[in-house]
C-alpha cells in the first residue's frame, strides 16, 4: 500500500521534502506489525498496519496536516473510520510523544515555516500550519433532481411535510451538480457560509434546520459537532432559476455534514428540512419522496426505486430559457398555493396517488410511452394549480410554451410520443428522450431556436440534421434559448477531494 | 297617425311618386271608418282603420313593396301582426282587385321598371320590384357577455349542455355588440349566410341546430318558417378574439328569428343550441346560465339576475391584447379539457355550485369586493382547466398576464380590491371597475402599455392622469394592447331597423 497516496499535504505552496521525512519517520515509529482489526480488511490484504495508519493520520492531523476522508484507503471501513477520528483517546501517551517528535522534526526542517510559529504575533503566520489548530474538511457533490411526480405544497411548513408523494429522476452530476465543503473547528470563531462565491448568511431557517437536525442525530455526542462550522458551496448552473439548485444545494450539505460526523441515520430526512425535494439528491436513478403520515416527518422520506443503471438509453436535455431569478419563490408560491387553491388539494389527496402508482409502474418496465405521458401532465397540473392559486402564480413564459407545443407537434409528426417536457417552478424547460431519438430532436431543436450546436453542453449529441419539412416551415424562433444542457440519469452524491475551502477554513 | 311613415319604399334609388300614388290610392281604396278590432287598440287612438292598415300593408307587399316589422305601430298586438300577415286569405276577392290595380297603376307609372317586367328574359330587371316576390325580413342588435362564473366544458356535445352554471355579465350594445338580418322567402332558391361580408357555410352544425328549433318550437305551423332564409351577420369587434363574438351571434341569429316567426318560447333554450353562451346575451344585466339537469336540456336555460338598472356604476374596460384568431376553438378546447381533465371535473361539481351562490348574493348587494374577487378566481381556474387539459391549452400570453400582475400591484396599491380582470378563450382582457376609479385606473393603463388617450373607445373617460408613483416607476410596456373598449353594463336584445340585406335578401 503507498501510505503516501494516504496524506495530501494541503497547501498549494512550499516543498514536500519535509512531509516525506515526517512520513518516514511516521513509519519507523510504528513498524511493529498489527493484525487487521476487523474482517471488513482481509480482501484488503495490503494494509499492514491499520493501527500504524490510523495514528498517524492523527499525528498529522494534529500538526496541521490535513486528512482528508476520502484518502482513506477503501477497506477501511466507516466503524474504522470513526476509529481513526478519535483513537488519540486511547493512545494518548503514544500520540504525545509523536507530537513532540513532529513538532520538532517541523521545526529543524523548515524555519522558514515555523519560526513565526514560535513568536506568534509576528506577521507572516502560514495560515496551514499553525501548530494548535485542527480542522476536519470534506467535500460533497449533490446531484440535481426532476421531478416527474411534481412536489408543489406542504402539510408542515416548519418539518417541510409535502402534502403528496413525488417521483424525481437523479441527473448526471457530471453535467449539473452542487459541490459544498464544510470544515468544522473549535477554534473557528463563528458559522460562516459562503454560497457561489458569496458569503451569506448561515442564520437562514432552513441550513439552521439541518444544522439542527446533524447534531440531534449524533448519538455519539462527538464533541466536534457543536464546533463552529464553514460552509461553502456552489452550483455549475444558474442559482433559482427553476432548475432545483436548492435541491441539490441541501443534498450537498447534508450529504457532506453526515459524512463528516459519520451520522448513521437516514440523510433523506434531514436533507427535506433543509428543501423539501433536496431529499430526492440523496439518491441516484429514479426516486421516490414518500410523502408519509406522522406528524413528526419521521416517515417522509426518500427511497430508490432504481439505479442509475436502470434505464441507460433515457437522455436528458435541460433548455434553459432565461436564467434570471424567477420572481415567486416555491417556498412563498407553495404556501399561497396550498392556502387558496382548491384544485391543489384535491389533486394531492385524489390524483397523484394513483400518477404516482402508474410512474413506479411506467420506470419498472421502462415504458417510454406512459413515463412520457405522465410527466408531461403532471407538469401541466402543477402549473394549473399554480394558475388557480390566489394571486396566480406563473412560471413558464411564451417561451417555455413555444417548447410545450413544438414537443405535442414533434409527438403528432411522428405518431409516438417521442419526447416529454416538465416544468419546474421556473421558464426552463427539461426533456425526458431515447438515446435513439436525440440526434433527431437535438437538431431539430437547434434549427427551431437557431441554436449552434456547441452551444448544446454536456453529453455528446450527434446531430442528425434530418428535420420534418412540417416543422421545418413552421417554427423559426431565434434568441428564446440561449443554451442546452444534453445529461443523463445520474448517481447520487459522492465525495471528492477539491475543497472549496482552504485550510483555514477560508474560501480559496 | 302618420301612414307614410308605416311603409318604407325599400330601394335606394328612384323616384317615390309611385309610391305616393299608390297609398294615396290604397287609402282611397279603405276610407270607410271601422271601429278598431280589438281592445288593445283603443289606447292607440289616432289609428282609424286597422283593416285598411293591415290591408294596404299585405297590398304593398305583394307588389314588392317591402313591409317591415318593426314599421308596425305599436298598439297592434302580436295577434294583429300575424293577422295582418295573413289576412289575405280572410279578403281574397277585395285583394285580387288591389292587386290589379297596383300592378296596373305601376305599369302605367313607370314603364323603365315595369316593361321588363312583362318580358321576363330582358335584362336589367330590378330586384327590388318583381311583382311576385314576397319576403319578410327583420334585423336584431344582441349584446356581448362576459363570464364571471366561467363555462367550460359540456355535459352533452349535441344539445350543447353545460357540466356547470355560469353567470355573466351582459355589456353596452352600444359598444360591443352582433347585428344580424335574417330574410324568408318562398322565392330564395337556397339557404345562404354571410359572415362579416364574406359568404359563409350555412350547413355549419350549430347554425343548423339553431334553424331546426326554431322550426320545432312554431307550432302554429307557419308556412313561412319552411321557407328558405337569408342570414347577414356582422360584429362590431374581431370574431374569434376571445370576445364572446359567437355567443353575441347567435343570441342575435335566435332573436331575429324568433322575433320573425313570433315564437313564444324561451329563446335562450334555443341560443343555447347555437352557441353555449349565447344563451346568456339573451337577457341584459346580470345572467345565469342554469346547467340544468334533465337530458333534453329542456332545463338549461338563462335567467337574468338583475336588469342593467341594477348596478349602473359598475364600469368594463375591454383591453385589446391581439385581434389575431386563437388557435384553438372553444368547441375543441372544452371537449379536449372533458376527456382529459380531471381538474375540470372536480370544479364543475364542487367548487362552482358555491362560487355560483356567492357570486348571486354580491350581484344582489352590490358588493364590489366579492364580485371582483370572485371573477379573478373563477378565470383563473377556468385556465388552470385549459393547462391542465392534455395536450395543454392556453389562452393567455405574456402580455395578458402583464395585465393580470398589474391588477394585483392597483389592488395591493390601494389596499382594497379596486380592478378585476377575467379572461374568456382569448388574451384580450376584459377588466370590472367601479365608475369612481375608471379615471385613475385608465390613466395608469394609458400609462404603463403607452396607450393614447383617444385609442380609448367607447363610453367616456374622465382620465385623472395620477398615476402612483410606485406603479409608474414599475411598467412600461409599449404596443402591447392597441386599443381600450370602455363600456358598462348593457340590455338585451333589440329589434333594429337597419338591415344588412337588400330587399332581395342579397347583402348590400
Amino acid at each position: 500500500m503507498n501510505l503516501r497516496k494516504l496524506i495530501r499535504w494541503n497547501t498549494r505552496k512550499g516543498s514536500s521534502n519535509h512531509l516525506n521525512r515526517l512520513v518516514r519517520l511516521s513509519l519507523t515509529h510504528f513498524t511493529k506489525p498489527t493484525p487487521p482489526r476487523t474482517g471488513e480488511l482481509d480482501e484488503g490484504g495490503r494494509i499492514e498496519d491499520v493501527d500504524a495508519i490510523i495514528t498517524l493520520n492523527f499525528t498529522l492531523s494534529r500538526c496541521g496536516i490535513l486528512i482528508e476522508e476520502e484518502d482513506i484507503p477503501e477497506p477501511l471501513s466507516k466503524a474504522q473510520k470513526r476509529c481513526h477520528l478519535c483513537s488519540y483517546k486511547k493512545d494518548q501517551g503514544v500520540l504525545f510523544v509523536l507530537i513532540i517528535l513532529s513538532a520538532a522534526l517541523v521545526v529543524f526542517c523548515n524555519h522558514k515555516y515555523c519560526l513565526p510559529w514560535l513568536f506568534p504575533k509576528t506577521q507572516g503566520i502560514p495560515k496551514y500550519n499553525t501548530f494548535n489548530f485542527i480542522m476536519r474538511i470534506i467535500t460533497a457533490k449533490a446531484p440535481v433532481n426532476i421531478a416527474v411526480i411534481k412536489y408543489w405544497g406542504k402539510r408542515n411548513e416548519d418539518l417541510l411535510l409535502p402534502i403528496n408523494d413525488s417521483i424525481s429522476v437523479t441527473l448526471s452530476k457530471e453535467h449539473l451538480c452542487a459541490i459544498t465543503t464544510v470544515a468544522t473547528s473549535k477554534d473557528f470563531k463563528e458559522d460562516k457560509m459562503w454560497l457561489n462565491g458569496v458569503e451569506t448568511d448561515i442564520n437562514n431557517p432552513r441550513i439552521q434546520n439541518c444544522l439542527k437536525e446533524i447534531r440531534r442525530h449524533n448519538k455519539e455526542e462527538n464533541e466536534e459537532v457543536h464546533h463552529k462550522i464553514h460552509i461553502c458551496s456552489k452550483n455549475n448552473f444558474p442559482t433559482a432559476a427553476g432548475l432545483a439548485s436548492s435541491a441539490a444545494g441541501y443534498a450537498c450539505l447534508v450529504y457532506a455534514l453526515g459524512n463528516l460526523f459519520q451520522l448513521k441515520t437516514d440523510l433523506s430526512i434531514i436533507a427535506r428540512q433543509g428543501s423539501g425535494s433536496a431529499c430526492r439528491s440523496i439518491y441516484g436513478g429514479f426516486v421516490q419522496w414518500k410523502s408519509g403520515e406522522k406528524e413528526d416527518g419521521s416517515d417522509s422520506y426518500a427511497v430508490e426505486l432504481a439505479n442509475e443503471s436502470k434505464w441507460p438509453d433515457l437522455r436528458v436535455l435541460i433548455l434553459v430559457v432565461s436564467d434570471t431569478k424567477k420572481k415567486i419563490s416555491s417556498t412563498i408560491g407553495m404556501a399561497t398555493s396550498v392556502a387558496t387553491s382548491e384544485l391543489l388539494a384535491y389533486r394531492a389527496k385524489q390524483i397523484v396517488p394513483e400518477r404516482t402508482k402508474q410512474m413506479k409502474e411506467a420506470i419498472e418496465t421502462k415504458d417510454f410511452k406512459t413515463f412520457a405521458e405522465l410527466t408531461m401532465k403532471d407538469s401541466n397540473q402543477f402549473h394549473a394549480t399554480c394558475f388557480d392559486t390566489y394571486p396566480p402564480i406563473r412560471y413558464l413564459n411564451d417561451i417555455s410554451w413555444s417548447v410545450i407545443n413544438l414537443v405535442h407537434e414533434i409527438n403528432d409528426y411522428y405518431g409516438e410520443t417521442k419526447v416529454a417536457y416538465t416544468f419546474d417552478a421556473g421558464p426552463n424547460a427539461c426533456l425526458y428522450m431515447l438515446e435513439k431519438d436525440i440526434g433527431n430532436i437535438s437538431s431539430l431543436l437547434s434549427h427551431v431556436y437557431q441554436i449552434p450546436h456547441e452551444n448544446f453542453k454536456g453529453q455528446k449529441i450527434n446531430f442528425t440534421d434530418q428535420i420534418p419539412s412540417s416543422l421545418q416551415a413552421k417554427y423559426h424562433i431565434p434568441d428564446a434559448i440561449k443554451n442546452v444542457i444534453s445529461t443523463s440519469v445520474g448517481s447520487g452524491p459522492e465525495l471528492i477531494s477539491d475543497h472549496l475551502l482552504d485550510n483555514q477554513g477560508n474560501p480559496f
